[in-house]
């Protein structure tokens, strides 16, 4: 490995809102964006809501001379809206697609329909491997009342998976993307201890930028202050993320967001704020015998991730039990409709339950009905299915959050992992013993 | 990392064709496969087409003390059918779904509904970590017409890229499964050359089984003769691969297959054959400077590995132009429903296209004309969306198939990969400028 000295990597993100004739001033700001980033020639551009295909290629051509490197990452009906642009060679890409991200029949909120995803890149920085991700996670439409809190933590979950396992040969990472949490929630701290990753705007040294380093706030003229509600001024749901590892160092000099409108501009860029980190790597070469494959967590470290992995359970466990009850309420239906047919089909073809023979029969009557009874059966069978799908996400999750506890706690024990031949008849779930009893 | 010299593994793998009330037998051959696996006593048990999670249950409590860890990867509709039992720690998991896997109409062929996918399992063996992967891939129904190719490509792609990303610090890789594809079919080459994989049954030192290894044979009294045209005594679809790294060499002793019916017994485990390999590991401290990134690649190698994703990249296209064939056919279908009801209404709404006054309005045809163009439009709209999705997905695998071999053929050149900066202005895309046009 080079023995690169302090590398300075400038990483921008930002939500870019791009809806075509829903979002205001679409192609205006995808301008303003282009032009911005020309300008300022960024080490990584990390894009999200890019929606339309058109608008990634627009900006590929813009910034051709400045940023050669770029991937679009495709998934879902609409597509996932992600994409990176880079001054350096991206060597390898992947794509995880969330197993939960809403519901179809909630076109108005159109998450489901984007596929919601986590883009990885591997980018080459001067010598040292760079894991740089890319993600977007499922909106909160109502703080109060958020039905996808369980959706959006299974994500979180399933994010950090992934960064935690495709990230061990890699010197650097770097996150950048529209979480939809505050910095305190659960989702977002579930990344961040599981991970290690830290986040940029609490790490650096010197900000610019909106108060609290918020990322939605009032004073953009495309946010309704209603929507904002109970926060006055705005919330922080973007972020930067980094990581070194043993042999790289990373730092964060400097930090900045947007404040609303561009100088010069009437418009903002988007209705988020675009954030700006600048970060120096410092490669060291190995001197410890770490192996670089989990960073040493001290034992206060680990008890809080399991406390924060146990919250999350609980969580998951709610959405299970919604998911469940939804199922059931959908079978019931069906089964009622059923029901219905069959009766209605016994009038129809037994004259004995027919009307008085005075009355003609009701043709019409009967085809509406029957033509309804149909509609029930078919909506009521996708959502059973749909709701299957939901639920065998939501117990894989807490399968793998049980088992990743249990080693947790093992670890903690200070029983030694590295010989499980000694003790064969240990099983993590011995402590829970109903828990894969899928009724529990 | 402990210097453990030699410690012999013992992988088992078998589709357990757990299909309650379609699959003959099941409960008995469940019955039969636990008692043999108490007595066997392998070290990892990959299993496939375990859809009921009463089976694994069943599987969990009598291998309770030989196999005191486990899990149980949940995905779809169904489930993803695999488990994995281990006598040794499983530290954490991570599940991986295949973004395409056959249509959910084609419900006789049931794969959509499994959720395809490949579970990673990470273990500790002897102060090892081993990376442990169990997949099933999607069927192939016929050979001469196969028309889920494409979409058994795009997994064997997802596949090698989740084994590659994720074993970055393993010191050995173990894949067992069914991956429903011959050797020497597009997907193995994919997926050996991409991640350096060796096939047990090539590597073993001494084998016992089925004649060129097969896995599903004539011989099986499950197997049907016709199924296996043009195939007359077998086929190899299931494999045991392994890989060691920088530190840790690997190698096949002994390699067996189960040969039709159990001596002893009536009826064969499944209608496929059981794997079993007996791997030998052999911990090094490490000498050479290698990272243990990549493995060192030859130029011969490279070259191969180009025109396996030439070769995958046309699959792509071919299955990528006949989901927007499809795609075009639902949208003209969904559009002539909607002509359909468009004139229907008219006829209704204005009087002067009626029928003549002495003519009743035939309100039952009315009724039922109006019920089949909903229909039309309902299916066309569902379907249009479904392969809306495939191709977005086929598009992916296909940009990140040209980012790849654009990034091996650089290396090839010999070009130095490890100073971008140097030649900003050159782009893998730049190779073909329309490549990322959709209308290619």
């Amino acid at each position: 490995m080079a023995n690169a000295d302090c590398v300075s990597v400038r990483v921008f993100s930002l939500n870019c809102w791009g809806i075509h004739y829903l979002s205001k001033h679409c192609s205006q700001r995808y301008q303003m964006i282009g032009e911005m980033l020309c300008k300022e020639q960024h080490d990584i551009v990390l894009l999200q809501e890019v929606w339309s295909e058109k608008d990634f290629l627009y900006l590929k051509v813009k910034l051709a001379s400045t940023h050669p490197h770029s991937h679009y990452f495709k998934s879902g009906v609409i597509g996932s809206g992600l994409a990176i642009f880079a001054k350096h060679r991206i060597h390898d890409t992947f794509l995880y697609r969330y197993s939960l991200n809403g519901y179809p029949y909630m076109a108005h909120h159109g998450d489901w329909f984007g596929g919601k995803a986590v883009g990885m890149a591997i980018l080459n920085i001067a010598g040292l491997t760079a894991n740089v991700y890319v993600t977007h996670l499922h909106a909160e439409y109502s703080r109060e009342k958020d039905s996808y809190l369980s959706h959006r933590v299974v994500q979180a979950w399933e994010l950090q998976q992934f960064i935690r396992h495709t990230s061990t040969g890699a010197d650097v990472v770097i996150v950048g993307g529209d979480l939809n949490m505050h910095p305190q929630d659960l989702g977002c701290r579930l990344l961040m201890s599981y991970t290690g990753l830290k986040d940029s705007y609490i790490e650096t040294a010197k900000f610019d930028g909106c108060e609290n380093g918020m990322t939605l706030i009032a004073d953009n003229l495309f946010i309704s202050k209603n929507e904002l509600i109970p926060f006055e001024k705005g919330i922080r749901i973007d972020y930067i993320l980094f990581k070194g590892s043993s042999t790289t160092k990373i730092y964060c000099d400097f930090m900045s967001t947007t404040k609303g409108s561009v100088p010069g501009h009437p418009l903002p860029y988007s209705d988020h704020e675009a954030l700006t980190a600048e970060l120096r790597l410092e490669s060291h070469i190995p001197a410890q015998a770490g192996s670089g494959k989990t960073h040493d967590t001290p034992a206060e470290k680990l008890a809080e991730l399991v406390d924060t992995l146990t919250e999350a359970r609980t969580e998951v466990k709610v959405g299970l039990h919604c998911a469940e009850r939804m199922r059931y309420t959908a079978a019931r239906t069906g089964v009622m409709g059923l029901a219905l047919l069959v009766l209605e089909l016994a009038i129809a073809a037994v004259p004995c339950f027919a009307l008085g023979a005075e009355q003609p029969f009701p043709r019409i009557s009967f085809y509406l009905l029957a033509a309804l009874c149909f509609a029930i059966l078919l909506t009521t069978f996708l959502l059973y299915i749909f709701y299957t799908m939901e639920l065998k996400s939501l117990q894989g999750a807490e399968d793998q959050m049980r088992l990743a506890v249990g080693s947790l706690q093992e670890k903690l024990r200070g029983f030694p992992v590295a010989q499980p031949n000694d003790a064969p008849q240990r099983s993590p779930e011995g402590q829970q013993p109903s828990a894969l009893d899928p009724e529990e």
